[in-house]
């Protein structure tokens, strides 16, 4: 299988194209899409988005990341095959950091035999360099095959989520397609400041949010913050947008605390 | 086959990963999106275009249909098995109102069977239960063995149609991405009004509409009421949006008249 | 493989009903998206599309291409068999003129054997005429049962590309999803004036570009332009948008000239 993740949107033609190529490598291939509506030229939020969409595809997965505003200069294409056997093809720019942080790295090559390459563009290695060894890939050719064994990867400088002795830091991730807010706060630390259900948690030392399990344990309209389905803190307001109520920009840092009874 | 609508956006990863999860499964089966842009939390109209799309999918199809804002509180998994051997899977929120009564209910089952679950967040059962238990059903799983009977479904408010002496009355049902206006207008209400081709409409007696067979039949820009493709009432502008030239509201209701020679 | 190309929106269901036609006519078959976001009734823009796309298609690919506001009147549905042995299925108002003078007819039929349609609406022969017959071809039933044969096709009045003693003109095909300006011109064009990298070219006489190979060429915000990755010239910002920076209209003309040293 082949999952694919880019920043080219729906508008145009390059998703279809670069699945046309994929299937004349491998007319049997199943490529699913992750989303192709990553903010342009945001590979934070990409990086992000990849990790948890990784958490539900099976072994052997091959997975195609592009957002690639340094394609045609000298940033390197490359595969990062992790520990538990998923392959991550795209450009050496960070876009993989958490996968590989998350599963840990078992080799990395750079995509540099142009046997397995389907053209030369410039500006549009999606297509030409990753669509096509993805295609190679999922056909079965040996990972050693596709390139020159490399050290290292890019990685993002991060904001890690931070835990204090009675509140919570992390980083607002993205927005879904609701305008709940992803943050990087993983659940353990709920766990570790002994939140309970129904607790008041104050949002930037402003806002008051109830700690639930599901959107509909508060009235709609009011704002909650729970354990999303990937393991992380979520910020949402019952049949509504928390990124339009509380005002939040993409990247920016939230602080999470408990109200005193 | 596997039909899916849900109020997700493509713009996060939820479909691709529910997807991820349908293939796991059952790695053959065909996947093909009704549409995830249902207005987010808009029951009613997502239960309005389910109806609609399944007239063109064939027996043994498993439509999975997500509006679920309230997930993980005690509103019911389910699946709607109908007379003419659709599988509806999705929330017990009133979504399958429109399906059911069109075709029938052969039987209607809870997921309660947790075997055929894949995982037990509380705010994704999307993923969790309805992608999962689609799958099972997809390869052959007997329906009966995927929980447990229930007796009835919720069913939501609707607001038939009526027919006059000489009006018809429906509802703004959604508009498609042209604009165009669908209304739950069925028609056969044409010929008991014995309306004819070129007939004046009056659009709640103010704006002139032509009863026409095609968007062409009239000029440019100019209004028309037609038959659509599904069998019901449509409102549009030739080349233009209706929604917009009439400004409509989802949800409000149209009065039709043919207008006095 | 049938690729798949209209101006229908995913909003609503008509791109997931005309896919279930397809697969109930051929369930084996690949249905690969190009684009649903055409911009409504726009013509012009489908079969520029269209072009670019089809080249990464494998012979034998059936092409679906519904720009349609001309259905249920007398404009015909037809299928262009090219000389590279693509099947290009819609309606005849143009859209195939770009494919057709590029890859050379081999022959056209209306598509009137009325056996190989699902349906007879009057307004949705995507699904009840196009799908059908792309679905019926994929299956290899033979060409010449489709229908009669057809002496010619509508062909759009283009705004061929120019080429001047020091400048070239072009249209503005459209713009892509992060705002690339895309043109008519072809990459030759380039050879024949001698540019070299890194030459300043004048937009419109009037904006300064920088001629280079990749996006990353020069700094984020400065505008660029180049050959991109189907042989035409593209306007670009790096990592901006060209379509807000320089305010294009689809389908006006653009200068662009080498500007002394």
């Amino acid at each position: 299988m082949i999952a694919f993740l880019t920043d080219w949107s729906l508008k145009s033609y390059y998703v279809g194209v670069a699945k046309a190529v994929m299937k004349k490598i491998n007319p049997s291939v199943d490529v699913v899409d992750i989303t192709h509506d990553i903010k342009p030229f945001d590979v934070r939020m990409a990086a992000h988005v990849l990790l948890r969409a990784s958490f539900d595809f099976p072994e052997n997965t091959v997975f195609v990341a592009v957002v690639d505003y340094g394609v045609g200069t000298n940033r390197k294409a490359i595969c990062v095959k992790t520990k538990n056997n998923h392959f991550y093809v795209g450009p050496d720019n960070g876009i993989f950091t958490y996968v590989a942080q998350h599963y840990g790295v078992k080799q990395i090559r750079e995509l540099d035999n142009k046997s397995f390459h389907y053209g030369s563009s410039y500006t549009f290695h999606g297509r030409d360099i990753f669509a096509a060894v993805a295609g190679y890939l999922s056909k079965g050719i040996p990972f050693e095959q596709i390139g020159s064994v490399l050290p290292n990867y890019i990685v993002l400088p991060t904001k890690n989520a931070q835990l204090g002795s009675d509140f919570m830091i992390g980083e607002v991730v993205y927005f879904d397609g609701f305008g709940n807010v992803e943050t990087n706060i993983p659940a353990c630390f709920v766990e570790k400041l002994q939140w309970e259900m129904d607790d008041v948690i104050l949002l930037n030392e402003r806002y008051e949010l109830i700690y639930v399990k599901a959107y509909g344990d508060v009235e709609k309209g009011k704002g909650l913050v729970h354990v999303d389905s990937s393991g992380f803190i979520e910020i949402s307001v019952n049949q509504g947008s928390a990124a339009n109520v509380f005002k939040f920009h993409e990247g920016e840092l939230v602080k999470l605390r408990r109200k005193k009874p």
